[in-house]
C-alpha cells in the first residue's frame, strides 16, 4: 500500500450513484422502458466505445464536434476510438448492418450512457443517461404522430398531467416552403436565418431583429420573417393527428430548429412550463436518410431523445417522485440478539426470502437497540430478534418499525402475516 | 455526406446488442437483482470513467496491468482517465468516501461494463457486464457464508440445479497456517507456489512438480506441499456453516488463489460441471482493509463478481434460459388495411395500451398478407385488421397468430379476451 492517500471524488464531471440516487435514477429508465415498450418497441444497445469515423463522417462542421467535444483517443492498435456524444449514429450503423434481416417498420430503443467533453465548469456533467425512441421506415405522417404520442405518454406515465408542460412542433420542409413565398431561397441564408431563429427565445427581440437585418438587409423581408416565425396560429397534419388522439397540450412553433444535422422534416421539442425549470426536455425529429452514410437504399425515421438529468429535474419541479418506489431497504430484517446465533439468523432469513420477503440480517457487532435504530433510519419496515430463547420457544416477535407495534406468533404465523402486508 | 462507404461492424473486440440479444442481457440482469435485493442487497453506480490513479496505487506491478491491460488516456485537462476494468476500487472508493454517512453493515451491488484492453484475437472480448456483490463491515464468518450462499441463490433462481455447479472454497490465512507447519514461512516462496498452484488444473502433473521443484529443491517438501494442495477432505466453519444452510455441492479445494490483489481471507469460486462448458464462472473473497488506500480506520468486506458472458455461456449449456421471457415483440399489432386508416389504428391502439396491452400499429407500406406474416414470424401473439368495414359496423376480429385462430367482437369484449390470456 502506497503512503500518499488517494481522493475519494469521483473523475471530474462524471456522477457516482449511492443507492438513493440510483433508486431515482432506476426509477426514471424503468418508466422509460416500460412505456416504449407498451408502445411495441424493441430494446437494444451497444458499447460506448465506437469508432471515431462514425461521428467524422458528416462534415467539418462534425469533426469539430469530434475533436473538441468528444472524448476521443487512439488505442494500441491505432485506431481511434471515441467514447459516444449521441445515439444517433449507431443506431444507424446498427440498423445499416442488418437492414436485410430486419422487417420494416422497425421499432427500437435504448437507454445509453453519453459523454461530452465540457470545459471544467460548476455544475455541467460530461455525462448523462438518454432515453432514444426510433421508428424506421414509415414515410405517412401517422408516424411522426406515434412518436410525439409516444413522448406525451412517456411523462404522462410518470404521473405528469398536460398542463404541466407543452409539446412544440415545427417542420423543416414547411419552413423552406415558407421561406420561399417570401422569395427567399438561398439555402446559406435559410441556413444563417434558422441558426439565429433558434436560439430567438434566449435573445431579445432587438438582438433577432438586428441579426434578420444583418442577414436580410430588407426591413420589410425581416418584419415578414419575424411575422412568420412568431405566427402560432397554424396548424398541419401532425397536430391535427394529436387532437384526434385526446393530445392538445402541443402548438406549432416556427422557431424549433433541433440543431443542423439529421432532420429533414418535422422536428419537435416539449418543454417544462414550471417557471423555475422553464426548458427543453425532449427533442426529436423526422430524417429521411440517415443511414446513408453506410450506402444501401435510404431508410427513413422518426426518433426522438431525452435525457435523465432533465427528466429528473422535471419530476422534482412537479413533486412528482414517489417516496415507496425508492425505497431501497429490504423488507424485513433479523436481528441476532448474540454473534452465536448469526447462522441461525441467516438460517431463517432464507425461509423468508423463499417466500418473497426482501430479508438481511444484522450479523454487525453493534448492540441490539441500535440494531433496531438503525434499521428504522435506513426504512426497513420490520425487525425480527433471535436470540436463544427464541430459538428455543419457536415463538418469535415480529416489529413494525414505522408503527412500533410488535405481533408474536411461529415463524409460519408471521410470515401468512408479512405476505399479506407486503 | 462523404463518398467513402462507412462500415456498420462495431469497434473492435465489444458487442452491438440488437433486441434478441439485449433481452437475454436483461433477463440476466433483472434475475441478478432480484436475487441481491432478496437478501437486502441495494444497487449502486459510478461513471465507467475513473482516475487512473484508483487503479495504480497498488504498487509495481499494477501500474504495468493500468498501462498495459486498461483503457488509458489523457484528457485535454491533462487529467489522466481510465475506463474502468474492475469494480472493487470503485467501490472501495465510495465506501471510504461515505463512511462517516453509512450504517454498518452496508451490503451493496451493481452491475457494471468493465472494460480491459486485451491484444486483438479472434473471440476475445474487450468489456463484459458484470455482477459484483459486496457486504462491508463484519468480521464474523457468517458474512462469508451469506456471499456464498447469495452466490449460489443467484445460480438457483435462474433455474440451475445443484448438480450443475460446485462452489469451491480456499482461505489465504489457513494455507499460511499449512505452508508454516511445513517450515515454509518466506512470503516470497509462499507467493510464488501460490501462483503455480493457482495454475495447477491447466497445467500437467509433471509442470507442476518440476515448478514446485525449483521453488523448494527439496523432493520430499515438494511431496508434502503436493499432498496438502490435493487434500480435499478437509472441512471449516464456512463449508460448516453452508452445510447447514442446505447448500452441499461445495467443497474445500486447496489450489483457489483467486489473484492477489484485496483478498487476504477466505477466496471461493464457482465452477460449471458441464464438461463442455467446464470452468470457473464466480469469484470472490473476504479482504481486511479495502479501504486503506483512502487512509481512515480500515473496512472489511466479502464480495464476489460473476460476468454476463460467463453466465449466458452456463444458460446455454445447461439450457436454462426461457424462450418465453425473451420475446421482445409486442403481444398485439393492428394492421390497418388501407393507409388512410393509420389515424384510427393509432387511437385503436391508445385504448388497448391503457390496458396494459403492448401494442404496435403496422404502419408500413406492404400488403395486408405480408404484414400478418411478418408479425407471426416476430412472435406477436395476436393481430387486429382494421379497415373501413370494421371502423363503421365497430365489429372486430382478433387473430391468434400463433393458433391461426379468430374471434370476432366489439372493442371492448377483444379487451376483455386479452387481459384474462396475457
Amino acid at each position: 500500500m502506497s503512503e500518499k492517500k488517494l481522493s475519494t471524488d469521483s473523475y471530474k464531471g462524471v456522477r457516482d450513484f449511492f443507492p438513493q440516487d440510483m433508486a431515482v435514477l432506476r426509477y426514471i429508465m424503468n418508466n422509460w422502458s416500460k412505456t416504449a415498450e407498451s408502445f411495441g418497441y424493441e430494446r437494444y444497445d451497444a458499447s460506448i466505445l465506437e469508432p471515431s469515423e462514425l461521428y467524422k463522417s458528416k462534415g467539418a462542421e462534425n469533426e469539430e464536434l469530434v475533436n473538441e467535444q468528444t472524448y476521443t483517443f487512439i488505442d494500441r492498435g491505432e485506431r481511434e476510438v471515441t467514447i459516444r456524444p449521441e445515439m444517433t449514429p449507431t443506431v444507424a450503423r446498427l440498423i445499416a448492418g442488418r437492414r436485410r434481416d430486419l422487417s420494416f417498420p422497425v421499432r427500437w430503443y435504448s437507454i445509453p450512457n453519453l459523454f461530452r467533453y465540457e470545459r471544467p465548469q460548476r455544475g455541467r456533467l460530461r455525462e448523462h443517461w438518454q432515453f432514444n425512441c426510433d421508428l424506421f421506415g414509415v414515410t405517412d405522417y401517422t408516424a411522426d404522430v406515434e412518436l410525439i404520442a409516444l413522448a406525451y405518454q412517456t411523462l404522462i406515465d410518470f404521473g405528469a398531467t398536460p398542463d404541466m408542460f407543452e409539446i412544440q412542433i415545427n417542420s423543416r420542409t414547411e419552413m423552406i416552403e415558407l421561406y420561399a413565398k417570401l422569395g427567399i431561397t438561398d439555402e446559406t441564408t435559410i441556413t444563417a436565418i434558422t441558426r439565429l431563429t433558434d436560439r430567438k427565445k434566449k435573445i431579445s427581440e432587438a438582438e433577432y431583429r438586428d441579426g434578420l437585418n444583418q442577414i436580410l438587409n430588407s426591413s420589410e423581408l425581416v418584419d415578414q420573417v419575424i411575422n412568420l416565425v412568431e405566427d402560432e396560429s397554424g396548424t398541419n397534419q401532425i397536430i391535427e393527428g394529436l387532437h384526434e388522439l385526446g393530445i392538445r397540450n402541443v402548438k406549432l412553433d416556427r422557431t424549433i430548429a433541433r440543431g443542423f444535422d439529421y432532420y429533414t422534416g418535422t422536428v419537435f421539442e416539449i418543454v417544462d412550463l414550471d417557471s423555475e425549470n422553464n426548458r427543453s426536455m425532449l427533442g426529436g425529429g423526422r430524417y429521411d436518410n440517415l443511414t446513408g452514410l453506410f450506402g444501401g437504399e435510404s431508410i427513413c425515421g422518426v426518433g426522438f431523445g431525452m435525457g435523465d438529468v432533465t427528466m429528473r429535474d422535471f419530476l422534482e419541479s412537479h413533486q412528482l417522485l414517489p417516496k415507496q418506489n425508492l425505497v431501497t431497504a429490504p423488507t424485513l430484517i433479523i436481528i441476532p440478539a448474540e454473534t452465536k446465533n448469526n447462522l441461525a439468523g441467516q438460517k431463517l432469513a432464507q425461509q423468508f426470502r423463499t417466500r418473497g420477503i426482501k430479508t438481511a440480517v444484522d450479523i454487525g457487532n453493534k448492540k441490539l437497540g441500535k440494531k433496531i435504530a438503525d434499521a428504522a433510519e435506513a426504512n426497513v419496515r420490520y425487525a425480527l430478534v433471535i436470540g436463544d430463547s427464541e430459538i428455543k420457544s419457536l415463538n418469535f416477535t415480529l416489529k413494525n418499525l414505522e408503527l412500533n407495534s410488535g405481533l408474536s406468533g411461529t415463524i409460519e404465523e408471521l410470515l401468512t402475516y408479512l405476505i399479506s402486508h407486503t
